[in-house]
């Protein structure tokens, strides 16, 4: 298993390109820009956990493929207890960086398995052998991916091959003996330039005439033809002055960024579907209803260092006492692990699946994130609430530098009982950071992993059928309309 | 294991009295009372599951006390799958019966146990011993209880000893070598009629030279000085006439009385804690911990029924695949699996103890039943949006039966496809039953197993400490406050 | 301006037939049954009100059309200020009687005015005539009319004309020189026997096929060919036994029916509409338009008394300085204000009609009753949050009269400082009647005067067009989209 | 009345100074920092509109002091009419610029008047001629100011006198026959370097001891003694590099500082309250009574443009007809219409005072706060709702401009039916602007003119008393407890 300080030399060996501030940078220019290096350490951080004694037992695992230790980031999920650690992990290393730990690109190979299996089986085609090498591969050199699935979309309510320009969604341009020519573009990308590997899947279920865009494969982050593009997102400017304790989350951050796939090619081997429509569907679903019983963990994380930022902010105003700055708390903490039962949950009621593992239940997967998408923003409101208009209000820390005046606001920013005005704009960043700063949480819950409306469709859909029907029953027994 | 028949007989056979109807009724009496009665089928309805073929790997399990067979409604829960068991057959027999399944007193056995435990440890007391053998003979026995909590409270301000009444928190007023004598009353007695067993129990905190009102014990429902005064509550009566299918759920339903405690004595060895006020914090909070995990079976079972009832509605209507209806539906599910996951992630999280067994997470089990609280006005106003005026204006099946009418009502009654006059209203007086009928289940989400507030009071109190401050720990280190 | 005596014994005197119990009363039979007299009550209070010395100003008033003082429940609103009082006098007679007063029908007469104008204009008819001198005798005779909207409605996806039975909307069957011939039934019918005069009004928009269903005219209460058959619901079993305090609301209720019309004849003096489908629309818009700002008076009314109650709840026993019971009392005030502020809002922004008087703004009427119709719910929860399991294991009067046990009630319920038992008892019993009991608020504001859902489309059908765009060129403008 | 020009001529006369960046700027420089500029151009517009034909009737009235015609910025409300018209205009200005329009300071006047009337009363001093004069110099100069309030506070359980450093809160250090000298600082201070004018006002209630607390009064902006800190806000850095749509709101904008008051004279008539410790409760509750009403138009008015906003970027993606868009753009606008109806509402309700004008009913004000500090939460989750990811993912205007990548942007962020991914992208900058970009709504919302909770315990004070009292009979007068 990889070393944090690995995987950022990994990282300048990739030479990435990126396009940015009006202009390109390339390589470790690109690892050590301010508004890329904050991912970069956080990933870091995710890999130098794996080595810490005390989470080894958490963060280390045996390969079902191979039978060797690797990192629980790479596992295929084979009992309740793997999905249910799943979760675990990523509320806690969301607790140590504060933020999204980008390590759930995994999420999507028991999709990429079962799906594969179930093309073979149909259409005697050869994916699964060629997912499980891939995870292999995956495993052993204890890679970081990069989920590859919005494409831009153009008009909602067309169909990708109706699309007036035929590129609105990723498509196969050329098939040779040797492998599949990728064109389009790949919107919403966290982290294209921080990490090896994109998992390129589709984002929508596709029907008959769009077999072009029936594609999944997995492509090295720095293939020819790949351009990334950098995100302006809020306060990413704030980074590039350095300052000390602006950014509230001092050490770890965010990339965004748009991925054009021009003209890329991928080889056989590492393609997982082309064409077949039929399954896209199937895969679709697969990916969110085991990806968002993760949200569970992920945002539950983030706000668990919400919540010990805004009781901290209360106990420096001196009102950690107050009844209705304790039953805020209270009402965080009660969403805070809703949305980690919801996660849980659907971890408990897993189904195996042989050649696969065990698949989350995907009517609570997807409750998951449909709360989760919701319940943030009481989070984000609760916090900004108790913690007031000093939120929007703060000087820089560069004015609290500023010696004609840092006696001013040194005094004036300072709290109860021995709480330094650097403390408490400390921390009121941090709080900043979180509710809509350049870690705003919000919208990581809101639509990363699928939106709620999204998760809502699911939910009908797993839902109609037999267990609407047998609830029909069970009132209609009692009423006496059936015996 | 009792089947139904066995138990109603032993009903019977209790000889119950109970005032009712500005009267007084005895034995079978009170068993056949039409205000009574439903809850009688819904116990037994219980028994009788236990013997069905595919339910006894659910329901029946062994003792870990005796090694025999009993029915799991009796059983210590041992491992977090037993927890998870018991949230699932929970929601099975709600789903079953439509309501509440009164099979949950049992929730209270590891709370005894491991306060006995403590006590005896730190006190010299032998009431450890007293627990299992009373917990063996319920189970030999396969026996119902009915748990004995809510004090009639009087000035909610005074503590138990210092109100002017004494009698205000049931209290010992005699002890002797033989046992203890109880005076004062228990409010909100769900089936104090209809099941074999009382476990008496504090329902709130009591301290120094409140002694005698800190007690535990168990007390057979017809012992002598019980004195059951019925309620009266919502249509109970419209099962006087005995309606064909007005009551909505037409076999079962809720029986609450008030339990008057006239100088009851209980011997010793069914004497649990006498005194020990200092344990009374412990003993309370454990039972909420400890029951409030099912809640996110037993609400959801009924609400199962609910969405069935509702679903079955819409399709009577011809509206079911109309958006808002389908969006308000899936909304219906969300919270009903919102429910279900915190109960099941309460499980998980359970803690082994020597002696006792697997104890659900105290947070996450408050957790449930303060969401639980909530959620069920969401899930009501759903179900009524949706049914629309018909729930309150709808004639009584004495209308539907005179001739001289029925053809009106069979006529414009009527819904979509076939849907008949009979059965849409039916399902109507079903939804009107849980949704504030005779089975409404509001009032048992929103004050049955201790309120919302009391579960948000001890979710703060399980917050403080550790949970909070490694929260904090985490966005200091974060914001570098500290390193 | 009738007294509530005149009032009662004219309602002797229209001799209703009304079927019930499953058999059949008859004039006097039907004013004093216990299950329709509540509501006799009611309307008579509010007759009474109106020769009240303090309340003459707001309940008196000079009609527009004839100069004459008459009742203000019969008035045309003229100006804003007709308007903001008409919300204001129902809640003022909401609050007195603790539930609807009934008096709302009146909402309809400028729907009425402006579409048969406008009828009369396209279409040289002369409806706008019969209105006018429809509302001068109903002004002269100071009635109290009946609502008939609802139809039965069938497959809820099927036009009235296409419906298998022709039936499932009311329908005109018959035409001659004297007037029309109705058949078919109409649903939801409160106070169908209580009432002089029924308001036969579409409750959908109809199209070209179905102009047999496009009719609204007024009809006697008693016209020959009426069949009242009177609804069923919740707890009005309980006022057959006359209790003492148990009704809760001891004086006043609601009285729901299902009116069949076989053949009932209206001369053409009464006819408002007969046949223009092209004016159903309308028609039903303003009516929903003109009617829904009362609700935020009319459902204030009702939870001032919810608060009321709660509040003499919380005093009773001795917690109504508790921190969090403020918060939700004060919650509870929040959400009745923000129904009233909705209610006065759309009256202040009412536009001027010639010929017709002031209209409500459209949006936020129909913004009124779909905020109502959800915050009724919450206030209702908070209501039950702070009342607590008493609300459903109150036992019935007849045990308080007991004198075997009345003592023991009389102990064991009484709160803190002298708040006895019964006194206790009583409120509980209304809340429980305004919760879920005989006047229970969240059905008549879910459904009554149509559905939060039909107001949502009502809202976006008023939204679109320039108020959407209007929005849209500012935020266009502001971005640099246009100039 | 000013213009825009003479405004800002104005502004650069006044010769501000400001700690930013690090460092300071001075006059010009302070006008034309980019930081400062965008909420220069928001009041300078104010000023314009107040000149257009068709905003005269609205913006222009009479001075009910002078009798002169003044801008209504300045206008003491002498009527419900006038009130009502604050808020509209508010709306309407919101409207025009996208955020707040800064021009409620004159909210505090009739509180200042009506305190100064009551303390002058009681004590004998002459306050209220001062407030007359200076609203009167306020109208004549068609000036702006800044209210100053919001304390620091230190440890907030701890009264301002008892504090450790006596300047936690702002201080009256020195009287003397001309005036008096102000010691401390004033936090969250929206735009003091871009008014003419500040009004000192006590942010809480002060009691016995703190009477150098105790102080109102009015100081011009550039007073001797004042510093003006820069707060750093969300993307205020953004602004820096002047990009050409990036911001969003691409012209207007806030500017935030706390503002130091080192020992600065006030003459003795512009002070309005000095050391009347008893009369601050009145006038912080005043203040907040007559401000609060304003906040339903004020974020009405911002959130009509992300109405707009969001339904511009449904119809760029071709989803506007997707049935949950309608559905939450129609809940969008339930939300906004329900924060105007509570302010309209609290204006209708006004009473009048001799000497001051018409107050608008303090709790229907309160309520207004309270609910708009939770409905903007709402708003904002469902406009990211609607948005998607586009909101944290989009490039920055500069690489749309880069030439070698320019047209991958143009091909894959374009629309449907040729919406341009400039368009596309304008818009969505608009939204993060009013979500949580530099001019978001929820902090405005939240804390701007006190926070929710201030506003809930405003509303329990003015509900106990009579109107909990006259609730509480009507229930006990129901139920039989009261005749």
């Amino acid at each position: 298993m990889k070393t944090g300080k690995q995987y950022i030399q990994d990282m300048m060996n990739m030479n990435f390109e990126l396009y940015i501030d009006g202009g390109k940078v390339k390589g470790p220019e690109v690892i050590n820009h301010p508004k890329v290096r904050p991912m970069i350490n956080a990933i870091a951080e995710t890999y130098d956990m794996q080595h810490e004694k005390d989470l080894q037992e958490s963060l280390q695992c045996k390969s079902h493929l191979t039978g060797e230790i690797i990192s629980r980031w790479t596992h295929v999920p084979q009992t309740v207890e793997d999905n249910i650690r799943k979760v675990d992990i990523t509320r806690f290393a969301n607790r140590r960086i504060g933020m999204c730990s980008f390590r759930c690109v995994q999420n999507s190979f028991p999709a990429l398995l079962l799906t594969a299996q179930e093309t073979d089986k149909a259409k005697g085609t050869h994916y699964y052998n060629n997912v499980v090498e891939y995870i292999k591969y995956f495993q052993k050199n204890d890679l970081v991916g990069c989920p590859a699935l919005t494409d831009p979309k153009g008009d909602r309510k067309v169909p990708a091959h109706l699309q007036e320009d035929p590129d609105m969604y990723l498509r196969v341009v050329d098939k040779n003996k040797e492998g599949i020519v990728l064109r389009g573009a790949k919107m919403c990308q966290t982290g294209s330039v921080v990490t090896y590997e994109k998992i390129v899947l589709p984002c929508i279920t596709h029907g008959p005439g769009a077999e072009a865009y029936a594609v999944a494969c997995a492509v090295p982050g720095n293939a020819k033809g790949i351009k990334n593009i950098s995100a302006r997102y809020s306060q990413d400017d704030r980074r590039v002055e350095n300052p000390e304790w602006d950014m509230g989350n001092i050490k770890y951050g965010f990339h965004e960024t748009v991925v054009i796939f021009d003209d890329v090619f991928v080889p056989w081997e590492r393609v997982f579907m082309c064409g077949e429509v039929e399954f896209t569907g199937m895969l679709v679903n697969l990916i969110g209803g085991t990806h968002r019983p993760t949200t569970g963990g992920c945002k539950t994380g983030w706000t668990d260092v919400l919540i010990g930022a805004v009781q901290t902010y209360a106990e420096y105003n001196g009102t950690s006492t107050v009844s209705h700055i304790r039953d805020k708390i209270t009402d965080m903490i009660m969403y805070n692990e809703m949305m980690y039962s919801c996660g849980i949950a659907s971890c408990v009621k897993s189904t195996w699946h042989d050649g696969v593992g065990m698949i989350p239940d995907m009517l609570l997967g997807n409750n998951t994130k449909y709360i989760t998408s919701k319940a943030v923003y009481e989070l984000v409101r609760l916090a900004e609430d108790i913690v007031g208009g000093i939120i929007t209000t703060l000087p820089s820390d560069k004015e609290f530098r500023n010696p004609e005046i840092s006696h001013y606001l040194d005094r004036f920013y300072k709290g109860a009982r021995g709480a330094t005005a650097e403390n408490r704009a400390r921390i009121v960043r941090l709080i900043e950071n979180l509710t809509y700063g350049a870690g705003a949480l919000c919208h990581s819950a809101a639509h990363g992993g699928g939106s709620g409306q999204a998760c809502k469709l699911s939910m009908y859909e797993f839902a109609r059928g037999e267990p609407l029907e047998s609830r029909k029953r069970d009132a209609q027994r009692l009423c006496g309309i059936i015996k």
